[in-house]
């Protein structure tokens, strides 16, 4: 379920109204911007965009990216995008930075469904002129890379039919290129890439049985090895998206300071994608594992501040 | 430009009672057959499935299955698939022949529209349930693996936007790939499997100008090899469909008889595939080269006979 807290019917034409005059003239007026877009879902911010951009004859995801500053502009510019278009942008920029790479290309892979990775090409393809697949391969390399353009490559099969012997059969090749002295990264790869979630749902339980403890406690976890951490990031992802970012969020906003400007990209991610999708569930299982409110945790880190705060807040289901 | 001869508005109605007269009874009638789905388009050809379906109460291909046989079944079988289905099925064969996998794939990923190829993958999807991603990947293994998942998996950039200084420096990291001790193929699969058509071409282009001779000159060729005969594929795929599938027509019809069975599914393939496309063009090509019409040599070939070569003579365009 969704954090976000939206009107059902607002008028995009009062919207796009309200944040021209929270835009004009000298200052802005960030919580009006908060106050309106924080509380639209993503049909109800494409037509406030229409709106503006038919009165005021500028598009408003430009405007706001010069009226605004730092990671407020970053999240606010984010939020307004349509979904899959920010995801483009998220990827692209993940490619680019390259420390972040293998979890978002991996998230999308594993989390999302394999006709939502296709409208995320598709945009960024549009927006880019190029393919995204030639962008993770020409920004990596070796196993990050053959796992990467794989998984981003993959047209999965989506359906639920699922195929016992083979679960059985992969479980077992999967232990041995683990157990293996020299682990058998193609075989891995080829599995997790390319088999459908629900086929590889059935191939981690059988694991489990087989061998007594899941893959993920099996597999060498190396943060410094990228291709290690995106193959557990695909099975985190592919086991409990939920659970996987609550993770995420949990070491973004828990680990001593050092990688902040990664961490804020984590936080602005997550929270903007989810919250119009499961930010609520992802909440309750930030509560049970540290019994602090995710909503707590996100006002009283040490990187989030001033607007981006409030925004971020708000779209935790905050009412002020 | 097709070489497929179709009236312009068949009766569908008409069309089902022809085909279920010759079906019907003791005996088939091939010939009213072949007149009839010879001579039609995939649409025409789609509205007589229906159309045969609404009558009789019964699958068209499936009574068509059970009451041809041998190469002709075959080929009409296939014909009256609807495109997509049909190359998914064709994928399908030889995925698990193996010995034809290598061509199959690389045409549909080097040949193929985008959108044409993620066409196929869903039709494979919903005919086989699960991917065709996965099915290669299980069946292939090694640099061969690697590449035609890659090529498989490519949602590849479609527009005609060229970066001439890629093309440029990916031509030096070609040649320095072929031209090494050890190739390194990660670059040439990350290359030819992940760039758009448009680009390669330029890359292509520049690699004849800087080394004097075209790339697939430059790269071993060894056919006991499948990985260098995919990549030749690609390369041919992307260079000239046309005169990629003249030769490959070339190859199966006038190469000793040793692989009897592949030859005939090359041609049935090609014809079948190419007939509402560009086969007017590539026998053109077929006649410049050897100086023998394609019809010729098709009604001559050792492995072509009776209503299969009838219907094959038909397709390319031959009135009786």
């Amino acid at each position: 379920m969704a954090t976000l807290i939206a009107p059902e019917h607002p008028s995009p034409v009062a919207d796009a109204e309200g944040i021209r005059n929270a835009v004009q003239g000298l200052g802005t007026n960030e919580k009006t911007i908060i106050a309106i877009i924080a509380h639209r879902n993503a049909v109800q911010r494409k037509l406030i965009r229409y709106a503006y951009e038919e009165i005021y004859q500028e598009d408003l995801v430009k405007r706001l990216e010069s009226e605004l500053t730092g990671e407020f502009e970053k999240a606010v510019c984010r939020w307004m995008l349509e979904p899959a278009d920010r995801d483009a942008v998220l990827a692209n920029v993940a490619i680019k930075q390259s420390t972040s790479v293998h979890r978002v290309i991996t998230e999308l892979s594993c989390i999302y469904s394999p006709e939502e990775l296709l409208a995320v090409k598709r945009a960024y393809q549009a927006r880019y002129k190029h393919s995204m697949e030639e962008d993770v391969a020409a920004h990596t390399s070796g196993d990050l890379r053959q796992l990467l353009v794989a998984l981003v490559g993959t047209y999965r099969y989506d359906g639920d039919e699922v195929n016992l012997k083979l679960a059985n059969s992969e479980a077992k090749v999967l232990h041995r290129a683990i157990k293996e002295e020299v682990i058998d990264q193609d075989e891995i790869i080829r599995i997790v890439s390319t088999r459908s979630k629900a086929q590889l749902m059935a191939t981690f339980n059988r694991y489990k049985v087989d061998y007594g403890t899941s893959i993920t406690k099996h597999l060498v976890d190396d943060p410094a090895n990228q291709y290690l951490a995106a193959v557990h990031t695909a099975l985190h992802c592919i086991n409990n998206p939920k659970k996987y970012y609550e993770k995420v969020l949990r070491s973004a906003l828990n680990k001593p300071w050092t990688d902040e400007d990664e961490d804020v990209d984590v936080l602005t991610r997550v929270i903007v994608t989810r919250a119009e999708k499961d930010l609520r569930e992802i909440k309750d299982l930030y509560y049970k594992r540290t019994s602090e409110s995710l909503d707590h945790a996100v006002a009283n880190a040490k990187h989030t501040s001033g607007d981006y705060k409030a925004f971020l807040l708000t779209l935790l289901g905050n009412q002020d």
